[in-house]
Formats: structure tokens, sequence, C-alpha cells
């Protein structure tokens, strides 16, 4: 991989570390203060893990007065502030820096208010995302977005980036399903966005707090929607001759106005990845498989898929299998959000994230193995494609300099014509700092310098999570 | 009414009156500049009539790059502009004032490309709202927010004010159906947001445009997302013995998860206004009415109706009455989106928009009658009860002046109320003038504080719309 780079750390900062590190300690309890060298360690990297950076201190706060007192202090002595919420980004949002102190909320985890009336939950910021649909499960309810680390990610890192998961076709992402936050401001001001209600006059500052990762503030609170659970949800398999088949038919079935739960694409190689690890029944003799959950009562189900294997088969498809039981939609759904995991036991690889219209999936997927074919490298696809989300995981061997960067560049590759076949450069990873330098193939200068005013209306001085987002020489040419 | 009042106009601007029509008149052909003072007068006010002011100018472009001209000039001349759709507006925000430049969209009003594969189209932002399903209704497809005001009102309008409708319930409102626009900024800039795909990193400027009022920039364009059709609809109607029992109902029918396409509420004031007007059918011996639709497959509907039906018994329900007929649909639907105007028929009216928890709907509808009584005055209820989006119509008679200050007040206090039961000021028609001094009951300075940060981002000049959405002493204490 290619050298880390960050903004210049300031060296006054680190000059007077030992002081910074007294200030913090007494501003929060000790057992909320990490500064020994070994002990941060742990917090150098997040799920980006290529590059590290060992961080001047971590702060845990157990309330959000702590994270004011702290996000103040940082701000009356020029220190950097590095949000953390599990350290599961995949674009290296919450890697730290030398001169930063990084606030993690992982201590402020409680749900503090169910209210099924009104169907929201109000919940520490530090809470996992999985935490809240367990909690209300029993009620019948569930908090929809559900990326495949809901078992570790918070909700605090779910609202930086913006977060998705299998099932947001239909549900939608966390922006969708975010009602309120409680939030510290980098001067250490407490403000309460949203609540209970849907829009609440002025500007939608919670929307645009939604995917900021990390550069407006560190959320301490959030309201969430709740959802009713369907009556019943039903995954099937629906195995195809090509990938390019297989994404022309996910075209046809949203051009046709059906709207499932879900519809997860795999290729070849990540088939026989996940079913050797979660032996889920995939089809082994197909190139391409489409998971495609529907829910509702039986007949809606069976009304729904009816209208779904009809276009398949205009596409040829070579197996459709209907889950007969809840172990077996389990194991349908584990090898699927195993993926990552189950790739990593085979390969080392870096996940891209590139979203792209519906109508461009063939088109995408094709050029994608013309890339990976050129650089002599593999693939495994295995995406979000009913919302046109991919995540091409490029294989490559960590210990080999050449194919670490030839993965790289393959993958900058990627992103690139997901752009220009009318898509973006991220569907729900963030930028970070993966994809700073592409950000000038999505956006115009005209369009990153308004984005960077706005950023100065919450950081003036450029504290938050700093070398993350814009192009580092953006932000060097602006300093100058 | 109480005197409207504005910021200071630019005595600079007034001045320069006729040199600035000159150069206005350079950048556009002559059927595109209003300077005659008997052919501005139709753009004084919007819907919110009891405030008017006549502008400098009138503005009505025809292409996005002579917006961009006009605003440049505007913003090099240092010209208020006050954005313009169809004037719709029930909270006074397209009023102009006497030193502002309208800029009206109306006649950029095309259908520019219709996606059927992506679900999405794209219009040029002075379309109607019904246009655009309109367009796509014969192919199965339809776009979902629909203010009552929807055969005028503009698609440009509905971003600004981020508008909703009956059929937001299921749906969302402008936000959650809107992928990108094309906007000129303060100084000409001409910026794209978004585009097919649903989020495109870096961050969300897209939701914070939309609901941001005109004070961010001139929306030309707009991509919106298509749904398809349901197979079928259903309104059915409920009466019940009081107000507060038809809204605890609907507390239980949304605390249950159940989700119709939309739950309206209308009381005995608003059913005899709109029964005299559409003769939709509508039950004459009930205090109260809830319009419930349900969709999808007759299967569906009925499964779906008889869980809505068993928790209006518990409610002790007194008519039940489903639609036996599309006419009868139709009618139902027309009483309902034709009460603003079937008010106006017998009342002068000011209508409120607060929005309420929906465990509060019941003691919000009785404290609301108490205020109401307390004035002397009567009120017309008729809102958008699932998504808890009150609209009381205060009746009046607006040229007994003191009687029109009686129904400010009770306005006023009534929102106040939502505000203090967790809700919020305004949930579809924005702040506008109407709201903008309540600014400070619903959110603190602080908040407000860093939303006109936020506007300086966009706006550093406070030229875009400058007298709506915040109280104007904030504005003029900062100006000292």
């Amino acid at each position: 991989m290619s050298t880390i780079r960050f903004l210049e750390p300031h060296a006054g900062v680190l000059a007077k570390r030992e002081q910074i590190v007294s200030g913090l300690a007494r501003l929060v309890p000790d057992d909320c203060l990490v500064t020994e060298e070994r002990e941060l360690v742990p917090f150098e990297t997040d799920a980006f893990t290529a590059y590290r950076r060992v961080p001047l201190a971590v702060v845990l706060p157990e309330t959000t007065e702590q994270v004011s007192a702290v996000m103040k202090y940082c701000s009356e002595q020029g220190v950097p502030v590095v949000p953390r919420g599990a350290g599961t980004s995949l674009a290296g949002g919450a890697i730290p820096q030398e001169d930063a102190v990084v606030i993690g909320i992982s201590k402020m985890s409680c749900i503090l208010d169910v209210d099924f009336a009104n169907r929201t939950a109000r919940v520490q910021a530090g809470v996992t995302n999985l935490r809240i649909s367990d909690e209300v499960s029993a009620d019948g309810f569930f908090y929809a977005p559900d990326p495949s680390s809901q078992l570790a990610c918070t909700i605090a890192g779910n609202i930086g980036m913006n977060s998705g998961g299998a099932h947001c076709l239909k549900y939608g992402v966390t922006t969708n399903n975010l009602l309120g936050v409680k939030m510290v401001l980098q001067d250490g001001t407490i403000i309460e966005l949203g609540g209970k209600h849907l829009d609440s006059g002025g500007y939608d500052l919670l929307g645009l707090i939604c995917g900021s990762e990390g550069q407006f503030g560190i959320i301490t609170e959030a309201t969430v929607r709740l959802l009713a659970k369907p009556e019943g949800a039903r995954p099937v398999l629906f195995g195809f001759d090509s990938s390019e088949v297989a994404g022309a038919c996910v075209a046809d079935i949203i051009a046709e106005g059906i709207i499932p739960v879900a519809i997860e694409f795999m290729d070849k190689e990540a088939i026989d990845i996940c079913e050797a690890f979660a032996h889920a029944g995939y089809p082994m003799d197909v190139e391409a498989l489409l998971i495609v959950e529907v829910e509702g009562s039986d007949d809606e189900m069976d009304a729904m898929l009816r209208k779904i294997i009809a276009i398949a088969k205009t596409h040829n498809v070579k197996r459709v299998k209907e889950s007969q039981s809840a172990m077996e939609a389990a194991a349908i759904w584990k090898g699927r959000k195993s993926a990552f995991g189950a790739t990593g036991r085979v390969a080392d690889y870096i996940c891209m994230d590139g979203t792209v219209p519906l109508g461009q999936l063939s088109h995408v997927l094709s050029e994608t193995s013309k890339i990976i074919d050129r650089f002599g490298l593999r693939v495994a696809n295995v995406f979000h494609a009913g919302d046109g989300n991919m995540h091409p995981l490029i294989l490559y061997d960590v210990n080999d300099p050449v194919e670490a960067e030839k993965a790289e560049a393959a993958g900058m590759e990627i992103l690139k014509l997901c752009v220009d076949a009318g898509g973006c450069l991220t569907g729900e990873h963030g930028v970070g700092i993966e994809k700073r330098d592409l950000m000038l193939h999505q956006f115009t200068e005209t369009d990153l310098n308004q984005q960077m005013r706005v950023r100065a209306a919450f950081d003036p001085a450029w504290l938050m999570n700093p070398s993350k987002v814009f192009p580092l020489e953006m932000k060097m040419r602006e300093a100058v």
C-alpha cells in the first residue's frame, strides 16, 4: 500500500503532550483515559487495517457532559479530535493521527427509553446496532438498518457513515430511520437536533449530520425509529449462468416496481467462499446468485414471488430455491452476512463500495472483471444489488507489496468506473481516508469548496477528524 | 393582523432601481422581466395573503444559465433575491420585500427525462407536482408526495418547504423522494447535488437543501424517485363520538405497527364544511372522522382492514364505511383535499401546521379546543393524523381587526402547545414569515446560531430570502 498521508501534525500540540494529558485527566475519571503507549495500540487503526497511527491519547467518556468538557478543552488547546464508535470503519474513518485525541463513545451504551406508542427508541450513541432490535424484538419491533457488522458497530458510527445494510432496499438507510440526536460541537456546546417528530422547521441539520463522518461533532445520544416486524419473511435463491444476466434481472425486477426487502448478489467466487464457511445450501453450479427476500403474509409473499420468478425466467434462471424453514433462512443470511469475514479466511482483500444506477449493473460488472483481469488479480462480488450498491472484494496478498499496490490501483479504477456510469464513490462505507483523493473525480472543486464552507460552519479551526473526506491538497492549499 | 416587518431595505438598492432594472434587462429576454407596478402586483404575496409587499422587479428565466446570470448580477449589486415557485406557500415563504428581485421558475416546466429502469424522473423545477404523476401514470408509476395544492405547486417549492401530503405516512415527504438537484448559488455558481443514486459521499447537502426555504440557492432541475402504483387502494371512513377518542385510535393503530397509506382526521366543523362542498358521503352524526386508506391486493387490504377495524372497535367506533367504487373513493379524497378551499368559502381562516408525537394527539386536540374557546373563536381540524401533523384552521373575519388579532394569538398558542408536547412548529408548510418569531420557542439561541452559520456558508451577504425563517431580532443584533 502507498504510505499513509495526514495533514501535518500540529508541532505545538506534540510539544505539550504531557500538559494535554494532565488537562484531560482533570476532566474524566481515571479509567476513562488511555495514555500508555501499549494501551493506545488497539486504537491505532480500524477495519481499514492497512494504515495505522498511534494517537496522542484516548478518552472514553461516560456522559455527554464529559464529552463536552473534553471537546471544550481540545478546542482551547488546538488539539485535533478523532471520534470513534466501534472502530469497524472500512474506509479508515476512525484512524487517528499522532497529534489527535481519540474520543470513543463505547462506554455510553445504555438504551434510555423505548416508546412503542410513537415507535421510537432513545439510546446512548455507543449502543450497538443489533442491541436495539434485540431490545424490542419480543414486542414485535426492530430497527431497520442492518450493516453486516451490526453485532459490533455503534449507532454513533452508523450515523457518521449513514450506514446501510441488506434490508435497506425497502427500509432505507440510517438517515431514513434517525429522528434526533444529542451532539457535542467542537467548542463543547451541546445541541439537540430533531426529536420524536419527523421535521422540525429550520434547516435539516439532522440530515446533514448523518453521513458527516465525525467532522461536525460527537453524537452522544440518538432517537431512532422502530418498525413493526413483518408477519413472515422468506429468502429465495436465484442462480444464473452469468453475472451480467443476474444484473439485468435485478434491473428488471426494480423497473417493474417490485420492492422486495432485499436483493443481494454473489458471483461464483463469493458463492464458493461463503458456502464453504456457512453451508447455506447455495447452488454451486451457477455463475451468479441472487438472494431475494420477500416479506408479509403468506399470500403477499406468494404473489410477489410469482412476479419475481416470472421475470427471472425471462433471464433463463437456472436454479430457484425457496428456504423451507427458519433455520434454512438463517443459514442463507449467515452466508451472506459473513461474506467479508469468510473472504478474510482465504485471502487478504480490500472492499470497494461504489454505487451505480441499476440499468448499469451488467455493464459495470463486466467492466469490473476486465479491470481485475488486466491487473492479474481475483475479485469476489457480493453486494446489495437492489439499490445498486456494489461491493467488489479485491483479493491480494498483503505481504506482497507489488500485488498490494495493484489491488489499490484496481480498486480506484473500479470506483471511477462507478462514478462514470452515473453512480458514486460510496454507498455506505464512507469516504474516510480511503476515497478522499477520488472525491475530485465525483465532485468539482466548486462542489467541494461549498462542502468545506459548510464544514467550517461547524469546525472553523478544522480540528474534527481533520485528514478525512477531502483531498489533502485542497485543505493544504487553503491553509497557505 | 399585526403589521408585517422585514429587515430594513437596502437604501442603496432602492436608490439605483432604474439601473438594476436595466442591468436585468440585458440578461434575459423581454418577456422574462416584469417591472411595471401593475404587473408586479400579482407577485406581492403568496397563499399567506394577510401580508403583501411589491418587489423591485420579477424575473422569470427560461434556463439555468439565465438564473445564474441574474443571481450573479444581484450578488454583485447587493440586491436581495426572493425565489418563487407557484406562490402557494401558506407560511409567507414567497412574499417579497420592496428591495428584492423575485426569481420565479414557472417558465421552466419541462419533464426532461423519465427512466423507468431506474424509476427516476428528471424535471425542470417549475413543473407542477401533479404533472409528474400524470406523465408516468399510464406506465403504472407515480410521484409520492401529494400536497393538497399539488395541481398548482411546483417541485422547486416542494423542495424548498420539504412538502408532504396525505399519503406521506407511508411514502415519506419530499426529502425521501428526491434524488438530485441542479441549483444556482447566490453568486451565480451552478452546482449539482445527488443524481440517480442514493448517497454520493461527502456531506448530505441534498438533504440540507431540502426544506431550506429558498435561502441556499435557486433549484432549477430535480431528479425524483418514481414509485409503482399499488394494485388497488381503498379509503375507509371511521366515525367517532369525540375528537379525543379518534386521536387515541390513531395512536393505537400506529403503535400496533400498522402503516396504512394515509390516516386523515376531520372534526365536526371540518366534516360539515367539506361535505357541503364535495358531497363525499361523510357521516354527519359523528364528532370526528378518520379517513384510513389501505392499499395492495384485495387480500392484503382485507387483512389490514380487519386489524384496523378491530382496533377501532375498542374505541367504540360509531360508523365504518368502505368506499364501494372508484367514484366514491375519489369523492372521499376530493372532500379532504379541498378542505382549505371549502373552508375559505365559509370564513377567513389561518392554518396552523404543528406536529405532535402520536401519543399526544388526544391531549393536544382537547387543549386546542380550550384555547379556541378562550379566544371565542371557531376551529376546523383537518389533518394528517397518521404522522401527527395537525392543521387547525382557525376561522375569523378578516375585516374585523380585533378578531384577526385574536386568531393570530390563538394560532401562536396552539403552535407552542405542539412544541411543548414534544412536537414542532411545522410539518410541511415551512417557517417562512409566519413562524419565524416562534423559532426561539422550538430552538435555543445556540441552535439557531448554528443554523445561521450554516446559512452563511451558502449566502454570506444574507441576500437570499432574507426576512424569513429566523427571528428578525437575531439577525439585526448580529448586524450591529
